[in-house]
């Protein structure tokens, strides 16, 4: 099973994490993104979007680091990491959401602007960065994980671009939860790290 | 099963389609919108972040239209709209993100800023439309339905702000793989419409 990867991705971290946390074996494959390897064949046929992570496991090729996470949840049967309970099961689904959405397009985009010179409204990124991490932080001073009483991909999905944040220019200074959680994450069994985190 | 629901809010007419086409019943609760009773208790208590759709189903409650469409798939056991196969259960997430992220950011902030008022960037909308309706288009070229031969709840989640998207000014006459799958969507035995579909 190969991993399209770039180290300083995000989006490619909550892969390797995941598969860290979840005792999964990942064939990484670096992609040279500064040349836009990612953006021509052969990897623009494995992923029409351009984008990167992208994983190849025989015939299925997935392109969304979100649903990439619930491939290997599903494959290799860690159901503790996403329960098949429909109740259970949509909790984490919601944080798969918020990652996609909100955390994409706050403190993801943020610091895409700072590190990496990206073209985005970095006043938006901020303002969409104070919406969402309020949000986190309260839901966070309630519960020890975000959707279940226990690690789930949800934090693989959420944590990487949160603690990112301050790359981004975004202080979790405000947010006492969402550090005491990050505090927890990094403290558990098998437990991988990537640069700035 | 309690749909806390606007009837003009594409993310809560993901859930009513769903449920129409997959003959699950839903018990729909008016929310007053311009009120604001959704930024306020009782339902602010329901969901933090507040938002409708809200489901409520004895002690589950979800924030989050595509967990919706999860919970449902999965408690009423329409494996048809959402299987349990690791691989096809990952093709129809991606379109979840898609939905969260791309559809709701483009497609439907556009209709957000024409249709309600809100005050957010209409440039920035456009440009992500125009980003995303032609991947939408080109993959629909290649295949009949998003996610797998048959329609899945990624067609839910990614119809509504797609065939709502003139009504934030951004015309689908470019599109034509994107309208054949419209009118494929409309032709599916109970169909339910919404005003501007």
């Amino acid at each position: 099973m190969k991993l399209y990867d770039l180290e300083l991705s995000g989006n490619c971290y909550k892969v390797r994490l995941f598969a860290s946390l979840a005792g999964i074996p990942l064939d990484i494959e670096a992609v040279d993104f500064l040349d836009g390897e990612h953006k021509r064949p052969p990897l623009i046929e494995l992923n029409l979007w351009g984008e990167i992570p992208i994983l190849v496991d025989g015939k299925v090729v997935l392109r969304d680091s979100q649903a990439i996470l619930v491939y290997l949840a599903t494959r290799y049967e860690k159901e503790a990491w996403l329960p098949r309970d429909p109740a259970q099961m949509a909790e984490v689904v919601q944080w798969l959401s918020t990652a996609a959405n909100e955390v994409q397009n706050g403190p993801n985009a943020a610091r895409l602007v700072d590190k990496f010179g990206y073209a985005i409204d970095k006043a938006d990124t901020l303002h969409r960065s104070a919406h969402i991490l309020p949000l986190i932080d309260t839901h966070l001073s309630r519960h020890h994980w975000l959707a279940l009483d226990r690690p789930t991909i949800a934090e693989c999905a959420v944590f990487p671009y949160v603690a990112l944040a301050p790359e981004g220019g975004v202080s979790l200074e405000p947010y006492p939860h969402i550090r005491q959680w990050i505090n927890r994450i990094k403290e558990l069994p098998d437990f991988l790290p990537m640069p700035g985190v």
